[in-house]
């Protein structure tokens, strides 16, 4: 199991275009086989500020992830709406193991 | 729902402790009836660095897991255990709607 937190920043204009973009991607990849969970959640205290939490069930996912048509369309309809680079951060399960996902 | 990312950064003496203790705390809290999930993730590129993902399903639920003995034994093992005072940033979750949860 693969867990990468993306985070992103987005331009207050364009918060809820980067919903609906997001909720788009977010419904087709988790089509994709090796994908397990692809969550998107909105902070509280800052409404800019997202994170896409993407839990792969193999080393070759994100690749494959990255490869697809939806990844593509939402890479390019995103650029103009983050107010900053995003960034992923790979963690690994601590609790529960994979022996429970 | 109510999604709480806990993050803690711990001294390098202590991962392997901060582990342990951590996991007993999320193996009993999962069996709280508030909480759906309790996730404690490590980061990869920086080993003192954990979240534990917390998700509730009533708004109760977080001030009753701070009631328990399991969260007060944690608290209080974990406290020499960490480099700074831990922060919980709140999100909602914008996919999967609560409707999927």
């Amino acid at each position: 199991m693969q867990i990468i937190h993306v985070h992103v920043s987005v331009k207050p204009e364009f918060i809820e275009a980067f919903k609906q973009a997001t909720i788009e991607n977010a419904r087709n990849s988790v089509k994709e086989p090796g994908i397990a969970h692809f969550d998107v959640l909105q902070q509280i205290d800052n409404p800019t500020k997202f994170i896409l939490v993407e839990i792969y069930k193999t080393a070759g996912a994100p690749g494959a992830h990255k490869e697809t048509a939806h990844y593509k369309l939402w890479r390019d309809a995103v650029m103009k709406m983050m107010s900053e680079p995003r960034q992923g951060i790979k963690y690994v399960n601590i609790f529960p193991g994979d022996e429970n996902s």
